[in-house]
């Protein structure tokens, strides 16, 4: 029996392009002689549809669209996920499932049982949890498919009560089928690769998983589907980042014989990196914007990004804005042009001095006596925010964020100015992690200057300003950053790990009275396992630890 | 048996505040002879905490702080809500929980069963459903102890399978008490009593209800705490939107003797004011400011707010600015001022016209041949928001958002420009409700000029601009709005009901279009069953009738 595992990146609600990318696979899978090809979690109507699923319209073309495919199923079968109603009254109006539709006709329900409701998951907020569960009969074969999080509690995971595949195994299944949609994080590959092998292991079976890819906004996608045998080794490692298609024959796997030969594991920046590209990528083809924009500062930050940009949108759809104040330092243009110039994007410059003036003017009377402050570096970062938005508006531009984890995290940054953008793209990353990025981007050839690289890094908003004057080394700052943020740890747990008393509390405290900055931030490209929007919520009129 | 309902205003995470307000509350009413004090859900920590439910030292911080309540109870007991750890490894780390504290010591853990997982509640993101139900035995009474939610399914609730007071009931007890945190929607305290009510009928028990009170950014607590007897009539209903302690003697309840006679409800719009009012004042007194100010531009929205934040915060804290362009008609100013005059606040002109030219000039070499267009009134809105953020910054005024929820849902508004601001005040009220309480700020005298209230809307960002050029009348829009907003109405069903099928279409392709505005928008007071941030989760890249 021949299995294709269709690795896809699919659009949340765009239903047409969705269904039509399904049925076009299935019928070139037909003509491979495949019996049986397995789309991923939610495919329908993409992951997460979030609070679309609660509008009936919703459901019900998601329904249709499952009729249209099966149509399509003459002499084959699939594997495709959507929402569907819950037809008892009692509990939640979904469940998240998948349809085994064979030779035109939908054969067998799944549902899945562990709704993963935590970090960036909201599903027990639609969906009940299935209570039972039956293995799919298929050319002699019997399945026991599963969705996502329902192969995550090998009986160990303190989050369940239920394993779906202890209860499947009770019909003594011949090989596992789990449909995901399991999103980027850098650390996460290796952790998925453990569980899966370690239930092929547990249950002495095949396991195909096939997870979905492409960016949905804040969420990256990382395919990199899995195919393991019996001993729970790994035989198929699909591509990251990109769509993949690939065929296996069961009777092979099962005999343990491994298929194909793949290529080793990238590291961390260099996933990161491919995630960023991949987020940035999808954020406009699924918005339908080709052109980007972004301030260009000679610092890194902004390097990085724009780096970032031309390589997912090409150079010639990247728009770079100098905007220099009189205390931005010659070197800062200079890199700045410099990285232009080795990237080949646009670039312009629009120096922000008649308009800081008028403010300044048109303020005085209201300001008289008052010294100069942090209002006026503001009004810098908000003119440059202004201009941006108006070159944005003018030619169609979208206008990408710059700021890094490190300075969203202590709310080093001004709303309405630098803050500005429609995505993120280095948000998640701290900035020991942007040099790590520049190094990578630095992989061949000088892109981003090396003076921008080993500069001491500042705002430049007065004169002869670092940012070590007020935090201290990103080295320390990230590291706090991280017990607090990634691993909540407590102030004196941080401590007790070697770090100073004062500055600990200090950093704890200002990452909590920013709540109010990040609140207002653009969507934030998520590649770590805690990442600032959706999968951190936090009150904004709380006092603890400020 | 004395009891006494404590209908108090917490704030998260503030646990020395919080537990001085409830030992108080212990030592006045051991002074007034009560027996048992109740006081709210997650009153320790206040609700709702959010993620800080993650940080396992702020879960030590409640038990201790109620051990040091437990102190304080010699001679009395008292009913309090927090998280507590939960001791078993499955499942969700943490209990939703009610401490019967007596004489000294930890009496009883209740737990709480029903979590709520929808609209702006994430409980089972972090809590443990409770599975064992037993009832607390006090002086001679056998009291059915539930936290709120847990009263929500009469046997008939479709979202749950469990009705915790069934199980209760088994013990045989002789009164019902529920300490709640339930939210203000104008449309929810009719439903609070009536479904409180059907309990005291169904089980004929008298029914003890304390609601917390106060606002926590968006959500707010409107009180209004109720206490039925064994018929389910209602013979208690405290304050709205105020803290309050009542005194009841439980053998008098039981009897079905009416204590007090309750002034009739407030209709929605008196309630949506007092909320507001509310809102604000909680916002600013729980971060510690104490100043606002706002952009006056003569129109409805923005002098609504400016009377809201006067009665909250006292007219000589609220800094009016008017920042007319050249496109602002002489009514508008002189509108603006009459209101600033009525009320009392202070009030200021800064024109936008030298900066406003000076992004026209600066501009002028990349717009070279290009027509004015939305970019050029971006900008006047944008200098607005530069100012405002200015004059915040330099005098730490608080600005306050003056959206309200009709262009925030078509995404009628410019993004760090008038969408700027820490809360925003109207956000959840749709036009034809901002009119409503125009009215009833005036009830007494014109304090809102009435030529702001007959004019016809328009931004003033080109010449002769008016809102009903590019939108329907706000009478059709509000309703089209609702149908598809709170309804979740299809645009079939929409268009069922009367409406023109051109125009369903478009508003709701405008609001779908608008997620990327709404995402970077201030928290919005929440006043409806449906308001736009936490509760309204909606993906920005999705297709989906867009």
């Amino acid at each position: 029996m021949k299995i294709a595992l269709a690795q896809l990146n699919y659009h949340i609600g765009n239903f047409e392009d969705n269904t039509k990318k399904i049925i076009q696979t299935i019928h070139n899978q037909k003509q491979n002689g495949v019996d049986l090809v397995v789309f991923s979690e939610l495919c329908i109507c993409g992951y997460p549809p979030r609070d679309f699923l609660e509008y009936p319209e919703f459901i019900e073309i998601c329904k249709a669209s499952a009729d249209e495919i099966a149509k399509e199923t003459k002499g084959i079968a699939c594997i495709i996920g959507l929402p569907m109603v819950n037809p008892v009254v009692e509990g939640k109006d979904l469940f998240n499932v998948a349809f085994f539709i064979e030779d035109g006709e939908i054969k067998q329900i799944i549902k899945k049982a562990l709704l993963p409701t935590y970090d960036v998951f909201d599903e027990y907020r639609y969906f009940e949890p299935a209570k039972e569960f039956k293995c799919v009969d298929f050319k002699g074969h019997k399945i026991a498919l599963t969705i996502c999080e329902d192969l995550w509690n090998l009986g160990d995971n303190p989050l369940y009560q239920i394993c779906p595949m202890d209860e499947l195994m009770k019909e003594e299944p011949d090989l596992m089928i789990n449909i995901a949609a399991s999103p980027f994080a850098y650390n996460h590959d290796e952790e998925r690769i453990f569980v899966l092998s370690q239930n092929s292991r547990k249950y002495n079976l095949p396991l195909f998983y096939v997870n979905h890819v492409g960016a949905q906004t804040e969420l990256i996608f990382d395919g990199g589907s899995l195919v393991f045998d019996r001993a729970g080794d790994l035989i198929s490692e699909f591509d990251y980042f990109k769509e993949e298609v690939r065929v296996f024959d069961i009777e092979q796997v099962q005999s343990a014989i491994v298929l194909s030969k793949e290529s080793p594991r990238q590291n961390d920046t260099e996933q990161v990196y491919q995630a960023l590209i991949l987020g940035i990528k999808d954020y406009f083809k699924k918005s339908g914007f080709k052109q980007a924009i972004l301030g260009l500062s000679g610092g890194i930050d902004s390097a990085v990004v724009c780096a970032l940009a031309c390589e997912a949108l090409g150079a010639e759809n990247v728009m770079a804005v100098l905007m220099p104040s009189k205390y931005s330092s010659d070197h800062s243009i200079k890199d700045a042009e410099d990285l232009a110039k080795n990237i080949g994007c646009k670039q312009t410059i629009i120096p922000i001095k008649d308009i800081a003036d008028a403010f300044d003017e048109t303020l005085a009377k209201e300001f008289t006596g008052l010294a100069a402050n942090i209002t006026e570096e503001n009004i810098q970062a908000r003119s440059r925010g202004v201009l941006l938005m108006a070159m944005s508006n003018k030619f169609g531009y979208i206008l990408l964020n710059t700021s890094n984890k490190s300075e969203s995290a202590v709310g080093y940054g001004t709303l309405y100015g630098d803050m500005c953008g429609a995505i993120s793209v280095i948000g998640d990353c701290y900035k020991t992690q942007v040099y790590q990025l520049a190094e990578y981007i630095n992989r061949e050839r000088e892109i981003i200057p090396i003076n921008t690289i080993n500069k001491a890094p500042s705002a430049e908003l007065r004169p002869d300003q670092k940012d070590s004057d007020s935090l201290p080394d990103y080295d320390i700052l990230d590291k706090i950053l991280f017990e607090y943020i990634e691993m909540k740890k407590s102030s004196k747990a941080i401590i007790a790990d070697g770090y100073d008393e004062v500055l600990v509390n200090r950093i704890i405290k200002l990452v909590n009275k920013a709540e109010f900055k990040r609140y207002q931030t653009p969507p934030t490209l998520r590649v770590s396992p805690k990442a600032f929007g959706m999968g951190r919520r936090m009150p904004i009129v709380g006092k603890y630890l400020t």
